[in-house]
């Protein structure tokens, strides 16, 4: 709980916004541990901190681990830092086992998962995965106007090592659910075959603005009877993919403000997730359809804008192997689960075979002060991270 | 059109708004017509003008016309002004034919009808009707802090006159239709039996924020999934309420302004309209049970805040047979028809038998500076309201 008092939150959480003088001093805690650890460490050109234990064979591949220690302005206390807690965790345990292991492990704090104060999450992993140019997030500025760029090098982040992906054997990331499926269904460990795509977008609804008494209801241009009928279908077409569908509306508003005319202007957001990308490809030509056919029906306007496609992950059967084969040697109680919410592991994944390991968290909260893991659960998810290190490391 | 010179608006039509040099532009060019045309006149407590040709029995109960010369800030030219000016031909028809009338009449420009810079709409005739205080009205502001009581101070309009109801034979407001219905029909006039009561809402729906990806379809606390249905749902039932009920979703909002959280909170404002009162007490019931169903349904707490409930107003029978008695000798084309939307007239029939008289507008629009409607209609509504004066003022 060291680190959970870095950056205080206000309500018993943390905010450690990436790049921050309080993102610093976690990294700085921790870097401490790992130094008496014995690690050495490097940081990328994109602030991605790399603390290392090295192998039997120093050439070899290394095993990575790791997460992030930036956390939301109202963040928990284990989303990312248990990632990061738990992978340093084997490595002491290693240590004073004094099992050495034929690969090196590296453990990755990736710079800005969260997207909070510079918007791009997942940026350093991003970067790294070359999914995201280097330039591009050297560029981006928080509200006051700094910079990405400007605060590498206030914090001395700015390291030398390419900010490009090496060759690992294979990634583990250790992280909680952030969802209720683990606890509803009472099970100790998550082993993570996948991650959700996602897709979001902005419909937006035009009608015309008339006076709500005289005008009858017959050949009204009413963009709220659009979005009533919108809602309604898109739920129910989500059910058609359940469990793994998901489809959320938010961001609604309006124009104009005037309880007494038929809105002018009608908008929100959506979010629809899918494991698999025919799916996803179907939801979204589903989506399209229904707004399109109610926009017309009522000769209201339609615009549907792609604001974010993440496509969905498929992680490396070797690594689902590995973390499945450490659950069961523990006698822990686990399930296959796909990851709803998007991760580092997921830009590692494009370039190293990847795996993740969930535990339950309390009534599935998350992104929220009040976020909670008990030590036993922490325990038993670094065990299998563990023993997911030794089965691949060792060879 | 000299008077829609007064206070022009940005796009050809009128900005006059109530108790702004403008308005009082407008009413001193409409006084000197009335002077020269023999009217007296006189200003009562909330600035209400009361114009008058005299009858041969000036002891005799009045007939009141009147409406509004105050506008919307981007208003059109013809609501209200046309009430006030068709009134005024009608004292100049009888001047020019000599006709002498046995009851005095009494023409009214109602004080701030359109309530956009004091935001009470018909506040004159509200006050005169002894439904809102004098002092409350003479109390309200601006958003430059200037009150009612100072503007009329300024311009001159504090009248002696008790803003009370005296006794009238009989009262006929000329309006422009402001909705589509005669025009679709290809109508000249419009016989006014009522005016449709309103209740304004306020739909508040709170869910439980959780993270659009980790969190499974089942089990959520969605508004925005309450809400889909409420839409639906009352649309439905405002189609059992045809032609006359109305039912308008505007000012949606929600929190948080995150595109993959569950929201929080989820309003709407509803404005539900039925000129029968136990129809508008059966929507607002039904409306109830939909909200209260829905949410319930999903674990959605929801609340319902009542901002306005404005009661159906039935027009006078003797009122209304003189405006269709007055329609068929001229032999023009009408119908019996609801007011969607308020009038001064509402407040006036409170105390004296009254009607209205409507003539078409251009593709039903009001509240917009394209607002518009033809000499020739114009000429027909005028026409019907001098009928409606003969008949009752004769005797």
């Amino acid at each position: 709980m060291a680190m959970a008092e870095v950056g205080p939150g206000v309500a018993g959480g943390s905010n450690r916004q990436a790049l921050s003088d309080d993102d610093k001093a976690g990294r700085d805690l921790f870097l401490t541990w790992a130094t008496a650890a014995g690690c050495t460490h490097e940081y990328d050109e994109i602030g991605n901190l790399f603390v290392r234990r090295e192998g039997t064979d120093p050439t070899a591949a290394p095993v990575l681990l790791g997460s992030h220690l930036d956390t939301q302005p109202t963040g928990g206390r284990f989303d990312g830092v248990y990632g990061v807690l738990g992978g340093f965790e084997v490595i002491e345990t290693l240590n004073d086992h004094d099992i050495e292991t034929h690969r090196p492990i590296e453990l990755c704090v990736w710079t800005n998962e969260e997207g909070s104060r510079f918007q791009y999450s997942m940026m350093g992993s991003g970067v790294w995965a070359q999914h995201l140019e280097l330039d591009a997030a050297l560029a981006l500025a928080d509200v006051d106007g700094i910079t990405v760029a400007q605060e590498l090098e206030r914090q001395g982040w700015n390291g030398i090592r390419p900010a490009t992906p090496s060759e690992y054997a294979a990634a583990f990331e250790l992280h909680i659910e952030q969802g209720p499926i683990l606890e509803a269904n009472e099970l100790e460990v998550g082993v993570v075959t996948g991650v959700q795509g996602f897709r979001w977008y902005t419909i937006d609804l035009g009608g015309h603005p008339v006076h709500a008494g005289p005008t009858p209801m017959e050949g009204r241009q009413d963009p709220a009877k659009a979005i009533g009928q919108i809602i309604t279908q898109v739920y129910e077409m989500i059910d058609g993919y359940a469990p793994w569908g998901r489809a959320t509306f938010a961001m609604f508003g309006s124009d104009p403000i005037s309880p007494n005319t038929v809105p002018e202007r009608l908008h929100c957001s959506l979010d629809i997730r899918h494991p698999e990308r025919d799916a996803l490809d179907a939801l979204d030509a589903g989506m399209r359809k229904i707004v399109a056919t109610e926009a017309e029906k009522l000769g209201v306007t339609h615009s549907i804008r792609v604001d974010n496609d993440s496509p969905p992950v498929a992680f490396a059967e070797s690594c689902i192997e590995a973390v499945a084969a450490s659950t069961e040697a523990l006698g822990l109680s686990n399930q296959k689960i796909i990851s709803g919410a998007g991760h580092d592991a997921c830009y590692a994944a494009l370039h190293v075979p990847t795996s993740m390991i969930f535990i339950p968290c309390a009534g599935g909260l998350s992104h929220n002060e009040a976020e909670l893991i008990t030590e036993t659960q922490a325990a038993k998810g670094a065990s299998v991270l563990l023993g997911a290190v030794i089965r691949t490391a060792s060879r």
